[in-house]
């Protein structure tokens, strides 16, 4: 299996991605790493990071980079950039699978028009594990911003993609499905949420009705669909929320000699609380509907988030989870009749 | 000054609320509250929570109550209920200002069906003080859910409001006002969210540009305008995840023997962290545009949350919040030659 991963992306330099990828291939014997980006810079990154065994990967050059400011367009100008690169890998097979880290927009507009999406499925989705109130239980909440304003046929679609991957990638089985909300009653929100939320109920997933805010962490859901802008503003105010009260315990921590001793005692506890509430814990989120796998990391991804990215990669190509994408909204589309088969 | 209070509406009957509005009088001797419900339970409560003083409290009678999973609609049938009392109580100027507890839909419809927006203002928002990690500066997020579907003109009166509340009632000079968005660049999200950018950028408040997610706790933004829709899940999102991390520290401080003499050492620090994120700390949500003081308080809310619901209910009476606001959006309204007085 080879898993294709832009070196280039991160906020913080090459180095916590050849880490990352070295640990990965200690973990697995069987994958080989494709690393893209500047050869110059990664060769050095991995004589430094001392990964020894040339054969386990490969660089493949890429001499631009698109910057986490920059906007989808750059993607036109910058043909040699390690995001292209990455997506032409998977698109002519030198790839079994990519992970793309830093600008999310750019790597879901490149894999969008170089893998296009699945057949039958619109608009791809950003599927997000978020931690639960529940230990080794995520809810996984799409789309997290690769679709701000979906139609209810894309809020349907990711609530079928995503069990799919609960099941097969997460083995979280029946998963149950929430559509976010302002509120759990029938008939809550605009005419597009109410028109999914029928849409859904008469759909194969199990769909238990309007989600809230709340639900995405409580363990009452292990899927949570909704919009792009709704999703992406969660997770990035969660992500700062958790970082903002870690801080606080840490300052308390530091606040007097025993407190100090208290949080001395305390630690090897707080280290599980630490790994339970990271997105770290869950790599990359998947970018489901594409032609092609492709998971998106965090910008600011440590060696520990790089490593899981990678997993998560392979297990979506282990279990072929786009085929099973595939076949399960094929037969929908087929049920309900409004499809016929192409190709 | 006579505060009203919807008595009846809490999740955890009227006890907390009695217990709350005792706390208010002992802290405040020139307040009078006026509880709104059922005049025999509530005499009740007030016997047993011995609530002495007759003359600093008064009992307005509301055979019927909207329960939590009413819709708005049910205002019209129960026009005996304790949250149109309330309202009719500040309409006909029998209270200066009133509390909600909990249906918040029944709140904000009630009021601006009976009190009516102020003039020039066409929506009223909910304006909630979130934590940041920047202790006693909260981040005033607007509108937390009574306008799903806003027009670009309604985020700007937003930010005008809330602005003004900041200065006056939370002490915050020149308080920074971000627009929440997918990224912090111009010209991010739809047509509503760049109309809005651009009309917040030439008003008078100090507008700092997009925010994302995280900028409302990070300490970057002194308000956060947004679209009602992702402020409610933003902050019930946020309410579960920062109960669910507090619930992984206890977990955590119960794990061992050695994990609980460290927690036991830690707790007057842990305690100040509780405070901190609480949004107990900062009171109730002023539903900020209604031509009347309104102040929107937790569904389950507890003693203290009342008592600081109460106390912000007076500080809004005091700076005459409405009188300012209404001579802000006057001035610009004016200066912009679009609007001329009427009374």
């Amino acid at each position: 299996m080879r898993l294709a991963i832009d070196a280039m992306g991160n906020d913080r330099g090459p180095r916590p991605i050849v880490e990352g990828v070295k640990s990965f291939l200690e973990a697995d014997r069987e994958s080989k790493v494709i690393l893209v980006g500047d050869r110059d810079k990664l060769e050095e990154e991995l004589a430094l990071a001392a990964v020894s065994d040339s054969k386990r990967y490969e660089i493949v050059h890429a001499s631009q980079t698109v910057e986490m400011h920059e906007k989808v367009g750059a993607l036109r100008e910058k043909r040699d950039s390690s995001i292209m690169r990455l997506v032409e890998l998977v698109k002519g097979g030198g790839a079994d699978a990519m992970v793309a880290l830093g600008n999310t927009a750019a790597a879901v507009g490149a894999a969008s028009m170089v893998l296009r999406t699945l057949r039958d499925v619109h608009r791809p989705g950003i599927a997000v594990p978020m931690p639960t109130v529940v230990p080794d239980r995520p809810c996984v909440t799409i789309d997290m911003g690769a679709n701000t304003a979906p139609k209810a046929q894309h809020l349907v679609d990711y609530g079928v993609m995503a069990s799919i991957y609960c099941e097969k990638v997460l083995h979280i089985s029946n998963p149950r499905v929430g559509l976010l909300n302002v509120g759990a009653e029938r008939g809550k929100g605009n005419t597009m949420l109410r028109e999914a939320y029928e849409a859904l109920q008469s759909s194969s997933v199990n769909f238990i009705g309007n989600a809230e805010g709340g639900d995405i962490f409580n363990g009452t859901c292990d899927v949570v669909v909704c919009d792009g802008f709704a999703g992406n503003v969660i997770l990035k105010a969660s992500e700062e929320l958790a970082s903002a009260i870690m801080g606080f315990v840490k300052d308390a921590a530091n606040s007097s000699p025993m407190a100090k001793l208290g949080a001395l005692l305390m630690k090897p506890s707080l280290k599980g609380l630490k790994k339970q509430i990271s997105y770290e814990t869950y790599g990359g989120a998947p970018l489901l509907g594409i032609n092609g796998i492709c998971i998106i990391g965090h910008g600011r991804s440590s060696p520990f988030a790089v490593y899981n990215a990678l997993r998560v990669a392979k297990e979506c190509v282990t279990v072929g989870i786009n085929k099973l994408i595939h076949e399960h909204i094929f037969k929908i589309d087929s049920t309900a009749g409004d499809s016929v088969e192409q190709d």
